[in-house]
């Protein structure tokens, strides 16, 4: 079952992303837009988390299972907590198949993160 | 005085930027670019953090001091806390001028980060 759902920024179509706020550097960003950039800022913001992060968005075909990252030094439990988090923040999408659960990146949240930290040319 | 030296990432030419960390979706982190890499979005990872990073970057000049940003609803201590948290993880400079220390923000730390978030295309 796909939590596609949950994530906040996204259109239906792939490309056609919605981020949920403007450059940092264009204008203050307001208390909601603050919000919704810092859950996921926070949710890289723990090194174990971001090198899963790193581990699942550079792995084959885009996506991984506990199985495959399981050698950041942390146990297969510790591991599945931090995906866990990583998909509440809607960094990751998941979906079981048999006994694992595989959890793959979201290009258009990433894109959006990415985006926030352009700097205007304006 | 500025405390530009505190800054891990930069060279000292403004365009040559060495980020820590290849794009995420590139291959896996090290244990060692995560710690760099999580403590920056650590330090966006907090709602009023993340407005004050945006209010600076977003201020005429780029720069602002305490005075100019103090309309998110903390007080000044709490703002002047704050500051001093995404200066020491290198998002922003500061300089004593008179009364006043003026933050800006770092342009190539962020593009650093940005950069971090980009998706590869290879």
């Amino acid at each position: 079952m796909s939590n596609a759902k949950v994530l906040p920024l996204l259109e239906p179509a792939g490309q056609a992303v919605v981020p949920c706020c403007p450059p940092l550097t264009e204008r203050p960003m307001t208390a909601d837009e603050a919000e919704t950039a810092a859950r996921m800022f926070k949710a890289l913001g723990d090194p174990v988390r971001l090198r899963l992060f790193s581990a699942v968005a550079s792995h084959e075909g885009g996506e991984a299972c506990v199985c495959d990252i399981s050698d950041v030094g942390v146990s297969q439990p510790t591991v599945s907590h931090h995906l866990k988090k990583l998909r509440e923040a809607g960094l990751l999408t998941s979906e079981r198949r048999g006994t694992w659960v595989y959890y793959r990146v979201e290009p258009s949240v990433l894109a959006a993160m990415g985006k926030l930290l352009t700097t205007a040319t304006s």
